[in-house]
């Protein structure tokens, strides 16, 4: 199967003189392929090479000099990606996903949504070798250091093993683009003592705590954290299933912007409080700064043979040129890889399919 | 089963002619059993009236007056309430549901925590008759008209059917305790349509919306809603399983003070921003009021043969008078009783249980 290629020869394209070069999907943004391309050029003069795939003429007019390939069909919208992805090979984000796949590029941004990069990722980059499934993590904008939420919606579903791996893959995002050399990983529940939660929850914890006893582990387990302990700072990554992480990330979104929004209409409600809120804006920008979505640059998708980034389609070319630069570092740090070997230390990677456990079965009888 | 007494012999206690008493267990409150107390009086003069159980010294001198029953032994911070309940049957809490269960209150509230308010709930008051498992719903403190999410934690996992009756117990609350005539209930998911969300969001979804097409229908089921839509106010009742629900409310709570403290800390950032924050002030005060959670008294304990009532610890008298008000008007509207029919109307009571469907079915024979 043209998916279960080994690691080996994908690597390779790395060592080429060029500098890593990012895939990105430009159509799907809420302020059109030219913003996306826009933010391009941004990350281009911080040294991150993109290629672009979009309606060429849009592209070319918002970044002269960027390399693009003329892709203007988009399946953002549609309500099934995993078909659209089958139907359409011309699509932009199939042909994004297959430059990633055929070593032209080492990661992918994705401007339109994650169901097709997700589809496109699975079909052409597929999952690495030993992984059951993708997870999207979504660093939320916490004042301080980024606190890595996964799965935030690639999965509704998750199993022990899918948790346990969303610990590791979380962790390798944590080191390797953001920088934090022991990563504090939490699992998200209801309660924080160990028997706290889901029967699900509790075989996690359980199989977590076992997994990173060695002080040699990939990062460190700090066990269950509340709903509240997501904005707490205490820890680097929480793992959870999909469902529950995107309620999770979606409330949060929704809870800041309606206290942000009481307060600017608080601010307009009289001639006293317009002056007082005109008084405090500055102040107030710093914060709005560093809970600002664009930067972080969006979703990290995870689990795949190459990086992949997610920004929000509302984004502007600030964030689109984060998704950029970040997925670019992600590729040059290797994440993909520094998974694996974490995985593999643990012993916490799928074993071989059934066919390849009969063969060697065979071949010992 | 002393349990299973059907409801008509404890609904004659509302009857009398003295108001219908809440029973209040005083202890586990932050501020100590006299806040609760005081709590009490403020809501005696409003009209109701409570029977209060903690230590009587302390409690006559915050509210002399009152009935009370001298009960000091606390099992508020045990870590097995289940265990303590049975073991101490001299509790406050153990006594206060009792004087629930014997009709000598017809609600009950507990300032000591779910767990034991769940616990002394079951063993004592028992679950109404055809209820599968009592639920905890709290009215979410949202500007306007609040939005009950439940299970915030009763159950850390959820069947179908048990989904089912929460959004039935959740309509009744809107409409017994806060006056809704149609309430609107949502199913919490990570997308909106129909075919989103876990297999079990899924199912219920597909029965709710079979069950309430009729338009004499107890409530309208407007279908799934994603995180954000818990502060949009499209839904009076949002329906999930107790650990999405635990979590949901935890991060609110955080979310919402992370901003409330940045904007304090910003106003006290520079001598320009601290005179911006002082004009700010008042204008800010109704907002800061409208998602005071002490305005709604705290979690409700629904699909018990009484209702309970589940005010924070942290809160001050103000929020414990708002539980003992919410509990008497549960009590007076007769929730159970509504929650009751409107489950029977729909056909989505437990059935007998199984000695009952033998002898049934011996009969016929």
């Amino acid at each position: 199967m043209p998916g279960e290629r080994r690691a080996g020869p994908l690597r390779s394209a790395q060592d080429e003189a060029a500098p890593a070069a990012v895939a990105v999907d430009c159509n799907g943004a809420d302020l059109g392929p030219a913003e996306v391309a826009a933010g391009a050029l941004i990350a281009a003069r911080q040294g991150a090479r993109a290629i672009l795939f979009g309606p060429a003429r849009e592209l070319r007019a918002a970044a002269e000099g960027c390399e693009l390939v003329d892709a203007p069909l988009s399946i953002a919208k549609s309500s099934d990606p995993a078909r659209a992805v089958r139907a359409s090979p011309e699509a932009s984000i199939v042909q994004a996903a297959r430059a990633v796949a055929e070593g032209r590029a080492q990661s992918l941004v994705c401007a339109g949504g994650t169901g097709a990069a997700l589809a496109a990722g699975l079909f052409n980059i597929k999952r690495t070798r030993g992984i059951y499934r993708p997870a999207l993590a979504l660093p939320l904008p916490v004042p301080g250091r980024p606190v890595t939420l996964l799965d935030v919606g690639a999965n509704v579903e998750a199993r022990r093993e899918h948790l346990v791996q969303f610990a590791f893959m979380g962790a390798a995002l944590a080191r390797t683009v953001f920088g934090v050399d022991r990563p504090r990983v939490a699992l998200l529940s209801n309660g924080e003592e160990a028997a706290r939660g889901s029967p699900l929850v509790v075989e996690v914890h359980a199989e977590l705590a076992q997994r990173t006893r060695t002080p040699l582990a990939a990062f460190e387990f700090i066990g269950n954290l509340e709903g509240d302990g997501l904005v707490g700072g205490v820890a680097d990554v929480v793992v959870t299933d999909g469902f529950t992480g995107n309620v999770a990330l979606k409330l949060m979104e929704g809870v800041s912007q309606r206290t942000l929004s009481a307060v600017r209409d608080a601010a307009m409600s009289s001639p006293r409080a317009r002056l007082g809120g005109a008084l405090l804006r500055g102040a107030l920008r710093a914060f709005r700064d560093e809970v600002d979505p664009e930067r972080q640059g969006g979703a990290y998708l995870l689990g795949l043979r190459r990086l992949g980034v997610v920004p929000h389609g509302r984004f502007t070319r600030a964030g689109f040129a984060q998704a950029i630069l970040r997925a670019a570092r992600g590729a040059r740090e290797d994440i993909v890889g520094q998974t694996q070997q974490a995985l593999q230390g643990a012993g916490a990677l799928r074993e071989a399919p059934m066919s390849v456990q009969v063969a060697s079965l065979r071949h010992r009888r």
